[in-house]
């Protein structure tokens, strides 16, 4: 087993990458939701300016990363890889979001796991030796999501209360090999495939919720960590109803909670107020959770030591209407507050 | 810059990972043509037993994982990761064939480009220490993508003669970190998404084109290398058509032609005898030529320098039918044969 691996799935990096920038763009909804203060952008035109939704998802993405960039002060082109992908068919929010950026590119699909693979591979990227600067970033959009996935947003389909809300938002995170002080990769743990069974795509809470545990559980066994030892663990989109079914499977295998443990899909809305059935979905609400509030209360230090955790459900409407079950996956990255020493 | 890196988007392997297997299986079409006798297993059934062909699909990269998992004779369970991906919306060909697997999972899109993407992550996997086995792998199938991308067969649509045939077929590579004397990965050129402008979607092998030659060219000055460096430069499946306008663009950059240049949807059939109009395409293609035919050329020593190179192009039916332009893409693979010192 090569060196840098702890346990069955986990890596150790031998110099943490840096988390040089988190930038992220989200929709009215969003921008109404508890976390308004943590985004760069809130946009109130659903279009962005654009003819088409697609269109739009992809520059909101395009806009994220150029923030991102500002942030990491870093010129694009100084970037040696972007990881992206994101849910519209064949990824072509980030293939058009990235088209004039001149980036070596590698696409990613990962569903609503996907900031989770592109933060695991942007770290592996930089403590391997490959890169200096990576970006990874993701996106997703309300209303291309749901004309793919459900129903023409003019025919007013009812939502049953297990459905999650398409977050409206992008995410853009830059990694640099040498940091400051600051929030840095430590760990990955990358997900295995799991499928409890569950054939309800209004469900995918409880269809991600048997991943995120193994994930998890797989993290603790590999380190050697109790949950305690996290500020915070941090899950993908479960929404409330996979967050509680986690919450159950955790104490069923008779683990600790760990001081806070929540998840992104819940934190986005306030959910009874904003009739967000069971919360926040898509590649874009982990990735704007993240690279809003979760960066923010790492710089400013009220958490040191995160797992985040985003859940991805890996299926398609062909694979739903085929009477198939909803498999599962979930990517749990380290980052901890780390003194750089000069 | 990172010590991998050469000049702008290459990166050289300091122990370069070993091509411990590779495994493929094809359709009825494909294995009448002129490299049947390099495929595994050539099914006549389309449905390879399953019920839809995107079952199918799903099955026959299965049974290609478990093909080259013996070949490597390596247990499933002894990898450290997967990287694979489809053209399938959402990627369900990969995540379904790998939902038992029970292997640390990437999904990748990279469209037809997928081999040479899986290829060059899997490679930086293990030469940056994270693992000791990894396998990349990626399949299409023509009835499955005729229905998803362009019309269902029982309308029987006519073709341009600028179309390719979407390869019924799945390649799966086994990399290790410890090998034998035989083909390596040595060094991977990450390509950049290039648009030209191409809005015909019968006509891809001219949208990929211009990506595969700034790859080549890229990677060609990064190493210092001549074109006829390599014993054959093979790009991923621009086809017949795709392929003489890159065979134009090298005059034109005044590059010398390779000793062997050629493509792998060039490859893969006899082309006016089987009516394959420009020739092969979809992520199968480049992947079952490169487990088949590249690797036992290399194997045989008949070819000892090969640059493998995948292209893809990066749009969907919503893209085009929305007036967007084609982006191409195209990642280089360079594979040696290297005596191993024991």
């Amino acid at each position: 087993m090569s060196g840098k691996h702890l346990g069955k799935q986990t890596i150790i990096m031998q110099n943490p990458p840096y988390i040089a920038s988190g930038a992220c763009i989200v929709g009215t909804k969003e921008g109404r939701g508890p976390l308004k203060n943590w985004f760069d952008l809130i946009s109130n035109d659903t279009y962005f300016g654009e003819k088409s939704w697609e269109k739009a998802e992809s520059t909101m993405l395009k806009q994220s990363f150029g923030i991102a960039c500002d942030k990491a002060k870093i010129a694009p082109s100084d970037l040696q890889y972007i990881f992206a992908g994101d849910l519209l068919n064949q990824c072509t929010s980030s293939t058009f979001a990235l088209r004039e950026s001149g980036v070596p590119f590698f696409g990613l699909f990962g569903a609503c796991s996907t900031m989770g693979e592109g933060l695991s591979l942007a770290a592996m990227t930089i403590d391997g030796g490959f890169a200096d600067a990576v970006c990874a970033m993701t996106s997703s959009h309300f209303c291309s999501a749901e004309r793919q996935f459900r129903l023409p947003l003019e025919y007013g389909g009812q939502r049953t209360p297990t459905a999650q809300w398409t977050v409206t938002g992008a995410g853009a995170v830059v990694l640099k090999r040498c940091g400051q002080t600051g929030p840095h990769i430590t760990h990955v743990t990358t997900g295995r495939i799991v499928d409890a069974g569950i054939v309800d795509a209004a469900n995918m809470g409880a269809a991600m919720a048997p991943a995120a545990l193994e994930t998890i559980m797989t993290h603790l066994e590999d380190t050697g960590r109790s949950s305690e030892y996290y500020d915070a663990i941090i899950t993908g989109d479960l929404g409330l109803l996979g967050h509680n079914i986690l919450m159950e499977l955790f104490e069923a295998e008779g683990l600790k909670y760990p001081k806070i443990f929540t998840d992104c899909g819940v934190l986005i809305y306030d959910i009874p107020a904003q009739d967000a059935h069971a919360g926040g979905s898509g590649c874009g609400c982990s990735a704007s959770v993240f690279a809003g509030y979760i960066l923010h209360n790492m710089l400013e230090g009220i958490w040191n030591k995160v797992l985040f955790c985003p859940t991805g459900a890996l299926m398609s409407p062909t694979t739903s209407m085929q009477g198939e079950s909803i498999p599962g996956i979930c990517h749990a990255v380290a980052i901890e507050n780390i003194q750089e020493v000069q």
